[in-house]
């Protein structure tokens, strides 16, 4: 067991009985159980140790197992943070949180709010007037409540009650709003349906042609000219997975990580031996809707804090989601009675062919190099309600690692009035009809990249490198074509902009590249620059977000300063709002958000610093996104920028047809078939994927 | 025979030998011979008859088969222009060029040249001085002239003397400049060797650590633990040819067409039978340096122009360049005599499966569905000197084309003073040492994607879409999170900036998207805003290349009008400064260049549209890049945005197991191998690929 090893099925067991034990019986509401990873200080000195050899390590004080747990009293809104040391069985401190903390979402309270909100008789009674037709079963649409004032409020959920199948397609003009705490529908929300604040309470159901995302519910036949394509590697993978998180591939060596909230890490990466990134995670989500409409205007949600990336994984075998050669990697997290909810297959990883990795022909005498880009992908996928977000890391033989996101799933929809006989009878500037009397509203998905870099040791900087030319000289640049590279050191901690000119380095100053004479580093390459947060920086999604305002953020590192819109999401007031706990309650372990962090000033050259990249995506709805929509991708590259002598992948062997195995198409006769492989696939042939096989 | 099928190998010396049956005897030194696409007005209706049915089409007058050639005089600096009817096999017209126009570069020419200067003995005398071993042989390493004057000047040829191999290991200090007409050496520049102007003629060799890209010459041994990935399709391809260029596949529809300077080109492109794009192609790129100092601040090249994708291009099967089920397509162009230069396999296509199409989980339902994200590639790769470029297109099922750009190959590199015991002796702002004693500057790569939209039919505009914050207002926008788009119809040719909130659409105002309303289009997505040329606009860069200062240029249609810095880009004039042609001879067919095109300020609105697309890619070498490089990948993508009512992907099959056959890795052993496929590989085993199987 390493300390950085995902928490198993019998210690989030271990630690719930503790905390029950601790408290009256039943009456544990658990909301999260989860890894305190060690102090940083102790872990590099640990990973270090480890990748020395084994008698190092053996000398090397194993870390305590530590974890936290968050938990309700049942039927109170009385939240609990306690910390728990597994080795020696014994709960260290438990402390009373302050009212302002709200814990996020679990799959037992979401489903009983649903049943109540749906058994509701006000409920009952505004879907009857509304005119729902039989061969219809109105669903709940979970969302947080957001935040629309800076009164304290009670948990909340609000609903808009959906039709099932693709319940989407039929959004009700009404929101429930109820109370986690007791289960109780509050009150009732009418919707607007115009192009303003007007709502028509007596609004009734018009049937439309349904737009359905489920394969068997399509109305037009499935493509038959789409032949076949597989993956092999007949000699195996190149990967080796040890002591079930460790990975080796290609020079690369990491840990994988993952918990309920952040999903996937990745821990102490090195490349041939040489440190790279000692973490790497997704710290945060945030999409906020653009619709200024009331209630629209709360509608806003922290996919990890909210909800959790790890919580939200899915079982990758079942969705036939991965290609080739598969490993998975399965995860255990806790449910809200202290039991285990496993989580299968919810990271898989393998070998992909991205096309040729470096090429040259000597023209003059026609000899000829090339080697293909071999990458290894890390994939997991969360759903969110409507929403996929698919999150993979490619890490490809010239130690460059790519962040790759993308998002599908089914756009939020909101009623509009039904469409007239030559198209929508309303439009509006902030969302898109994709359905007669279906409105998807614009939005921005604003992910926040965590990079917590160890480029040949802790003590590195961060530059902008500009590319700046120069003006006409008659001495220096009589034709005025010049143009030089300037960094300037980021000197202090605080957020970065952007600009087409500009690409972030992080670099090592203690460590010099013999070729160049400049210090070893790391580049961000992540497109042009990229509109952020939209919402005014002084409304509520600002402030709660201030991540999402600026696309980079560095930090001198602390331990537990993790998640760029602080630890308690749901609801959440602004960092910069809580003036005081309330006596005899506690804040969160370590306060704040990435702007309060930042905005320490804290020195950070030649320091343990942490770079925040955060990611925007400006999603303005288009019919073709719906009613599932084709994936859209963002790509950010962390690239070797002097690290190395000369190209990392100069040693791939050659791209030869010996081993690649083309085959020509005129050569090929179409009612040819291979045999079957030769290796039986078990478990990933069990569960339903098969039964579909239109193929 | 089709209209837009590229020229035969029989279509060119049937032209060559018209046109040297109109000239004195072995006097004709061709620079090409080029199909001359038919007036659009008249492809549009052909085009459209054909796709309708074979009777409409037999009905129609085939358009007639034109080819153009230009030619010099043997010996002379005398350049001709002549247009063919390949039909009639008469010679249309013969134009004597005005002298400030110059053919590209072609391969006789080169060759012949380089031999020159290695043969003078001034040069020999030089690379004597300088001490070069005698194990090491000096090349020729080919630029254009470029530019630095007004004054006329006659057709010359620089050279930076390289040694064998990895010659741009050992750039040598002087640069002989050669007159491609009397091919004698006229003089030789001295290259200076520090931070200034300074030139030392006493340079001495001195010996370094070599370089090498070629496989067989690197100290490092191979990695060893690359297992095989191979790529099957036992059904065959999904793809269809038909008469050699035509090819459908997944509803999409499009012709392949070929020529020496542009490459690839892809004409006709349809969706489910909707006219989308008449022609897509590579219209230019540019390659300007940003050292400041003489004789560096000439340095740059029109690839496309001066040299010929299509004559560069790669034979793709010798390179083991492709993987999977391949179909390659081969051309023909001429040489300098006028006779046939095959290129075998110039372009390749294949399907790739890139990952997950779309995803949906009813997370009440746990139902799934899914479907994967094949794609069609069609790839062609070209060798200009060091450089590599590869140039493809993937086309996807949900109705988008993307453009990939991948620069590869080797860093053009200048010479510095060497290095001393602790690094590099001299560096500058305007490049990298990449070895010792070796510079590779600073530069840019501008590619001009010309896209020719027809999108439901040719009358099209042009609008720019932006996200734009709605202020706060108590009444419409309370709580301040409210954002709209907006369009801006681009109502005249010219020049369009970017933005990060920018989003560059083409639609079709006469046809309206039932769901939505509004007009059906196509968006153009392109990362965020990219540094354009950092050249002075005033330079002779900036004035040769003006397509390169902005990102967006519109034009509207006119025959001829495709290639982005004029006909001519060999040492060009600035079109701005070309005031008159000599009595008795000709300016280009269609004079001008795009921003001239563009600066007709010719109303664009429900018209016959243009749309070029400037890529620029600003590239601080890094020593990871030498001594060869691995690939930097643009991509440009071509998105329906209302063009159809709902996902065009929905009706792809179900991504299963069955249909997958991925293999789960702790099923595997690794010694276990599948037999060979059935079907013998042929022409593509042909050549050295396999004599270095070493995985």
């Amino acid at each position: 067991m390493h300390p950085l090893d995902p928490l198993t099925g019998a210690e989030i067991v271990a630690a719930s009985a503790l905390i029950k034990d601790a408290n009256p019986p039943n009456s544990v509401h658990f909301k999260n159980i989860a890894l305190l990873e060690p102090a940083k200080s102790e872990m590099r000195k640990y990973l270090a140790a480890e990748r020395a050899n084994a008698a190092t390590l053996a000398a090397f004080p194993k870390p305590a197992r530590r974890v936290s747990a968050l938990y309700y009293r049942r039927g109170t809104a009385d939240l609990y943070y306690a910390t728990i040391n597994l080795d020696t069985s014994i709960v260290e401190s438990i402390a009373k949180m302050d009212p302002i903390y709200h814990g996020q979402v679990d799959m037992i309270e979401a489903t009983a709010v649903r049943d109540a909100c749906l058994n509701d008789p006000r409920v009952k009674e505004r879907i009857q007037q509304y005119g729902l037709p039989d061969d219809m079963v109105p669903v709940c649409d979970t969302w947080p409540y957001g935040r629309d004032s800076a009164d304290p409020v009670r948990r909340l959920a609000q609903y808009k009650s959906h039709e099932g199948s693709n319940a989407y397609d039929n959004p009700l003009p009404f929101s429930p709003i109820i109370d986690y705490t007791t289960r109780k529908v509050l009150y009732i929300v009418d919707l607007p349906l115009g192009a303003d604040q007007k709502t028509d309470p007596n609004a009734k159901f018009t049937r439309h042609t349904r737009g359905e995302w489920h394969h068997d519910l399509q109305a037009q036949p499935k493509r038959t000219d789409l032949k076949p394509l597989t993956v092999h590697q007949p000699e195996g993978a190149s990967f080796r997975v040890i002591d079930n998180h460790l990975v080796t591939w290609q020079k690369w060596r990491f840990r994988v990580g993952y918990n309920w909230r952040e999903g996937m890490v990745l821990h102490d990466v090195t490349y041939d031996g040489r440190e790279l990134f000692h973490r790497l995670s997704l710290s945060e989500m945030f999409v906020p809707y653009g619709d200024p409409r009331t209630p629209y205007s709360r509608k806003s949600v922290f996919d990890v804090g909210d909800i959790g990336a790890g919580a939200a994984a899915n079982n990758l075998a079942l969705g036939c989601d991965c290609l080739g050669l598969i490993k998975y990697f399965s995860f255990a997290i806790s449910d809200a009675n202290g039991n285990v909810i496993e989580k299968p297959n919810a990271v898989c990883m393998h070998e992909i062919d991205d096309g040729i990795g470096w090429k040259h022909t000597d023209s003059s005498t026609q000899q000829v190099s090339i080697v293909r880009n071999r990458k290894l992908v890390l994939q997991t996928i969360i759903t969110v309600g409507n929403y996929e977000y698919i999150f993979m890391w490619h890490l490809d033989q010239a130690a460059a690692l790519h962040y790759r996101i993308q998002a599908t799933g089914i756009l939020s929809t909101v009623p509009i009035a039904p469409a007239g006989p030559d198209g929508p009878s309303v439009t509006v500037p902030w969302g898109t009809v994709v359905n007669d009397g279906v409105l998807a509203p614009h939005h921005q998905h604003v992910f926040s990249l965590r990079i917590d870099p160890a480029l040949d040791g802790d003590r590195n900087t961060v530059v902008e490198e500009d590319s700046v030319p120069l003006p006409f000289d008659e001495e220096h640049n009589p034709d005025g074509i010049g143009y030089i590279t300037q960094q300037r050191v980021v000197g202090r901690s605080g957020p970065l902009g952007q600009a087409p000119n500009r690409v972030l380095k992080i670099i090592n100053r203690g460590k010099r590249n013999r070729i160049t004479g400049k210090p070893v580093g790391y580049a961000i390459h992540s497109g042009g620059p990229r509109q952020m947060l939209l919402a005014h920086p002084l409304s509520w999604h600002g402030r709660r977000a201030k991540y999402a305002l600026q696309p980079f953020w560095v930090t001198k590192y602390r331990d537990g300063e993790l998640y760029a819109a602080g630890n308690y999401t749901y609801q959440s007031l602004p960092e910069d709002m809580v003036t005081g706990i309330t006596q005899g309650t506690s804040g969160p372990a370590v306060p704040g958000d990435l702007a309060s962090w930042a905005g320490r000033g804290d020195k950070i050259e030649d320091e343990d610093v942490v770079l925040w990249h955060s990611i925007s995506l400006t999603h303005n709805p288009r019919p073709e996104d719906y009613p599932v929509m084709p994936v859209e991708t963002m790509t950010v590259s962390l690239k070797p920028s002097g690290f190395f002598e000369c190209n990392p992948a100069l040693d791939v062997p050659q791209s030869t047809q010996c081993a690649n195995r083309s085959v020509l198409y005129e050569d090929y006769e179409a009612v040819k078939k291979l045999p079957p492989p030769l290796v039986e696939t078990k478990e990933v042939s069990k569960g339903s994927c098969c039964s579909d096989a239109k193929l």
